[in-house]
């Protein structure tokens, strides 16, 4: 075991590498399935250009949404589009404070400054909001709103919470990615733990993801399936071509799951085994 | 296209991600096959950790024997064994040059510290050497002989060239590295003109790593095969399972795949069409 010779940021690339690696995740780009814009070297070069953006929030210098921002404008030189969002949400604090805790105690600290740049840099990406959002990133006015009601990042965050599961992961101590690092610690070490601590999550709450993309009622019935595929009642490759077919792709727990990685591969998990 | 906003060392990371990902590649880990110990994911690891070696290597200073050490030192931490020792022969001074003219300029002012350094760094790794070598690198007396005899590294690639593609690159001004690019170029864009160019470079040069392994009779059987292939007379993936099953791989050809790539990406070439 070698992990003691990564930098901080060189984890976050290994975690972001590990996640879209590995296969089956129904649903999701990995190994074995692409989509027609996104595919696997998409993520992979994302993974690759994000270093400078990791290495400024492993230096602990810095506005933590400004350096999302950098995540996003590095990764955003390919033509597959946005493909770590929400997963820089998570990694850049935890990266930042160097785990939860410290993430924890750098988000309280973020101002106005960091939701503005924050909102920016959300606009450069085709994440899907909900259309009755008062904070829109798409109308100038939003920045101005968010400067004249002094809104921090962590603001914005509480305001998401409730329809996403990474924003609340800020406001609830990065409760699922504590949850799905201990699951890969449960497992043990190698790759094939990656996929059904994936599938645990899955099983166990809503993506909400799905549900902003197709209503809860799809979320439900695909954590129903996860379940199943646990439970040995499901193939996990039928399940997978399900997703596939009716465009159902995780992609929250896909975020939290690059972040829990990340925990565990500094608590000692061997990826590598 | 946005390839300009890269970093040189960024440049060869993707070069390194294109080439594992490109599949099927006969005999070779890609993204549908691994091998049990050598895994997808082992050589995505070296990619990512090779960063700091090859921003060495873009600055332009220090020595290229050693650097190409530091690479081989800093992908060495994981289990995956040996995954880059050939590409960083070829990537190092092609990313310490700028490209083929300023590797050429480099490579002649090696001296017998780079091959000293060259030789430390081989020691580290399992690659397969000629049993009847004058200069074995598991042999202590073989440093105090390159310094006796005052042996620099474009020394060590002429005394390999002859049964080494990868050494022989350095003495002939990077020949098939300059080739695989053309490929690339006259294909044109996107991933699969990697497998093709791949497949064009097996089809026309017996691959020295499979000739130490199995000999010259089966690097010209595979040269045959991988004709066929492109006549379309062969089906590609009975090709590859056939040289899974016999275990030929054409390591040397990989190698220079990516250097290819690389240049190819300097020059243009659009992997993300």
């Amino acid at each position: 075991m070698t992990s003691h010779l990564m930098s901080v940021a060189e984890r976050a690339q290994l975690a972001m590498m590990l996640e879209v690696c590995a296969f089956p995740k129904p649903g999701n780009v990995d190994r074995c399935h692409d989509y027609s814009n996104t595919r696997l070297e998409h993520f992979l070069a994302s993974t690759i250009f994000a270093r400078p953006a990791l290495e400024e929030a492993a230096s602990g210098k810095g506005r933590i949404g400004e350096i999302i921002g950098h995540a996003v404008r590095q990764t955003s030189v390919h033509n597959g589009g946005n493909t770590h969002f929400g997963a820089f949400i998570l990694l850049i604090p935890l990266v930042y404070g160097g785990g939860i805790e410290g993430a924890e105690k750098a988000i309280v600290k973020t101002d106005v400054s960091d939701a503005v740049a924050f909102y920016k840099a959300f606009a450069l990406t085709s994440v899907r909001i909900n259309a009755e959002d008062e904070l829109d990133v798409n109308d100038p006015k939003t920045l101005n709103e968010l400067r004249e009601r002094n809104i921090t990042l962590i603001d914005v965050m509480q305001h998401s919470a409730a329809n996403d599961m990474v924003a609340r992961e800020w406001i609830n101590g990065f409760m699922l990615t504590r949850r799905g690092a201990d699951i890969l610690h449960q497992i043990g070490p190698g790759r094939e733990a990656i996929v059904e601590m994936f599938l645990t999550l899955l099983a166990t709450e809503p993506d909400t993801f799905i549900i902003k993309k197709h209503g809860r009622e799809v979320a439900e019935q695909t954590m129903t399936k996860a379940r199943e595929v646990l439970d040995g009642r499901r193939v996990l490759e039928t399940f997978d071509a399900e997703c596939i077919d009716a465009g159902i792709n995780p992609g929250s727990i896909a975020d939290i799951t690059i972040a829990a990685i990340f925990i565990a591969l500094g608590e000692g998990w061997e990826w590598d085994s």
